[in-house]
């Protein structure tokens, strides 16, 4: 399993600013996500709260694909490069993109 | 579903410093993470690229509690202080706690 997660740091002008994003990301982004082919998983998840610091990330995207082979192709597709035209109207140098790879030899047994 | 996502900057010292890291992370302190009460998921995985840009996130650690209840009491635990105590002095200043909930709103139908 190959994970692109996505950070998303807090825009510019308070709670309504959070919500214009969270509205456009909903519309106009997320569609164009779930459209991408070889997509195995979706989540989204807002940021509650940072634990013993502060912390400018409110919302954190994760998406799944079979391999890092997988996910290069989605990042090629038509769904994929407009998401990513997207993201740089919605969310201007907001996002950060990671890619994230399995390390089975750091988690105990047990715990996948 | 309440998550506890650790996102681990690198560390001074090149790739050295990063698997010195690693193998205190799995030796000493992810033992007392799996000993956490009410923890349900535990995922650790290594940032392999960042895209369209650079990140200083080199581990992402995930773990799931049933509700944020759950996260509170498992934080006061035994286990989750002694891995606090732990992180100070394997990884002092490098990690960001984020407490992530579920958006539903903002996700496609028939995904997660």
């Amino acid at each position: 399993m190959t994970t692109l997660l996505v950070l998303f740091r807090r825009p510019e002008g308070g709670i309504e600013a959070v919500e214009a994003f969270e509205q456009a990301y909903a519309e106009s982004h997320l569609p164009l996500i779930a459209d991408t082919p070889g997509l195995r998983s979706l989540r989204v998840r807002r940021v509650s709260e940072a634990l013993g610091g502060a912390s400018d990330l409110v919302i954190v995207a994760e998406m799944g694909f079979d391999d890092r082979a997988a996910l290069d192709a989605a990042l090629a597709s038509d769904p994929m490069r407009a998401a990513g035209r997207n993201l740089r109207t919605i969310a201007p140098g907001l996002a950060t993109m990671l890619v994230l790879e399995d390390a089975p030899g750091l988690v105990p047994g047990g715990w996948r």
